[in-house]
């Protein structure tokens, strides 16, 4: 079966598919009721964020936009400290979608929300023509938001940020971003395999053991120099990493250096920044590689007041210093 | 100036657009922080929902696509009882789109929230390729979704709708619906506008006065017709209306004499059916007529115990009995 403009017409066809699709795989207390809005239990302190998730292809060596989508909004409520809870899911489908794509996207959605310990707890479905040509499969857009709860003294952020702060990264760089361009490419290569995941395990060991954490991001769109020229900015600090000790797999350094790649503006999508008091700089790498998907985790740099106009500097193998700025151009587009 | 694929690559050119198109519009100290999610002050019952706005054209008589992301989304909170406080504002934005457009947009989504009295505290942006054809403008789709919070005895839905309850429309019907397909067809009437707006004022009135309000639903896509299905079906009960008491304006009654459009399923944006103890009826309907956007609300029906499979029943102005089922089929595509 295939998606048509009745899907989103709110009528019949609409509340069949969300019986059919939706309810079926994400059921829960509160989505069960399927009303337009969910009531939930609350907290005092709440984080709030959104993505939209446009990622070409749908499905991906290692992921899909359904896992991409829980992943992305669940780490964003995690990086401010707080425990992701809930998250609302809305689909854009184009015309002709096979419904079967549609269920199998669901599913990879249910399955990381578990994964991640979120409720999907309310929805909503578009549907819009599809206006790609002939021969391209019609697709879908995602919009995540998510709600989490946070402790009343936790704060945390680029304000946060100190001088002699340790900058430690989760894990090896680029793997969603050589996912989605080998994807695009044809090109067969196994190894290379999108990192989306949710970082549930290692936040919550930093904080649950008292790790001084002052701000944490996940790298994705704009990569690793754009996230590091943004703290940099906003805590008025020049950050300095030290090249040689940025993780990276084999295959991806080699896929990067055949296409001319900057590893420093890969798009990832299961891998943080954290900043944390240089005192704990051992426990903090030691709980993110005992935790799942942080066994390649390193620190790869410190902070510094800045002497002029605050900067992220690169300190490469051969011995130089490099300013890094954030990234300017198109990126790869739709990788996430 | 604009949109380019290098405006969603997460690097300078999206910080740049989301200073200066956003955070402009939409500034206040929770979205100022300009982190990957905002810290806001909860409460112990939550209320959330999210939609996906895709209504073509993007500006229509009497509204626009921004505005009616906000009211939706403040709409749907309301629904539930709830006093909706934030929402998250993602927007998905085609190649090309002119960045004056963009920012009348975000500047009715900025009214709208400061009318509905929420706060705007988290977004994002991506771009997608322009894939229409030439002629046809770059679109924009816009996913709001929403907390809002509720007291702690405060329920309602369609369980607690019970035999004798009156069911209350708070105006015109049809007029967002009239209002996008008079604008796809290029017809010229001005007196056909759309009803987008946030129901805040009566909502509150009703709950504020004590009236004993057992459901409520804004009455969008797929219009009365299959709302008062679902809640027929859903309570188990049946649902009578009298045809000559629903309220329609004399343009658009006869805009949809002339296109053959049943009342029945024409879409709303700004228009609410409650269901309230019949005792209530009067204070209800007075509390409503009184509210902005209320000045037509009357009582159109009643419930009754169903005697069979729980149906809406319409009674007609010749003096007949017609079930009425849900919206079937198409509707009018991207009506919001």
């Amino acid at each position: 079966m295939n998606i048509t403009m009745a899907h989103g017409s709110g009528g019949d066809a609409t509340s069949k598919l969300i019986e059919e699709v939706f309810k079926t795989e994400f059921h829960n207390e509160y989505l069960d009721k399927m009303e337009d809005s969910s009531v939930v239990p609350g907290s005092s302190r709440l984080s709030m964020t959104t993505d939209s998730f446009v990622v070409q292809p749908l499905f991906y060596n290692g992921g899909d936009i359904g896992r991409l989508a829980v992943c992305g909004t669940v780490n964003d409520i995690l990086m401010s400290g707080a425990v992701p809870k809930y998250l609302t899911a809305a689909c854009v489908l184009e015309e002709g979608l096979d419904v079967e794509v549609l269920k199998r996207i669901v599913r990879s959605m249910s399955e990381t929300a578990k994964e991640a310990g979120v409720s999907i707890v309310t929805g909503d479905t578009k549907v819009i023509e599809h206006r790609g040509n002939k021969e391209s499969e019609p697709g879908i857009i995602i919009n995540t938001a998510g709600v989490g709860f946070l402790d009343g003294d936790m704060n945390m952020g680029a304000s946060y940020i100190k001088e002699g702060d340790v900058v430690i990264i989760s894990g090896n760089i680029g793997d969603h971003h050589a996912a989605i361009m080998k994807e695009r490419l044809g090109i067969e290569n196994d190894r290379i395999m999108s990192d989306n995941a949710p970082l549930n395990e290692m936040v919550r060991g930093l904080l649950d053991n008292g790790v001084r954490v002052h701000a944490m991001r996940d790298v994705t769109r704009g990569g690793l120099g754009t996230v590091l020229n943004e703290f940099a900015s906003a805590s008025s600090n020049d950050i300095y990493i030290i090249e040689e000790k940025i993780p990276v797999s084999d295959s991806v350094r080699d896929f990067c250096s055949l296409l001319g790649l900057d590893l420093m503006y890969l798009g990832n999508e299961g891998k943080m920044v954290c900043f944390v008091d240089n005192e704990d700089e051992e426990k903090a790498v030691d709980i993110i590689r005992n935790a799942k998907y942080g066994e390649n985790a390193v620190a790869i740099g410190y902070v510094k007041k800045a002497a002029a106009i605050p900067c992220l500097v690169l300190k490469t193998s051969i011995g130089g210093e490099r300013v890094v700025g954030p990234l300017y151009g198109e990126g790869l587009p739709r990788i996430c």
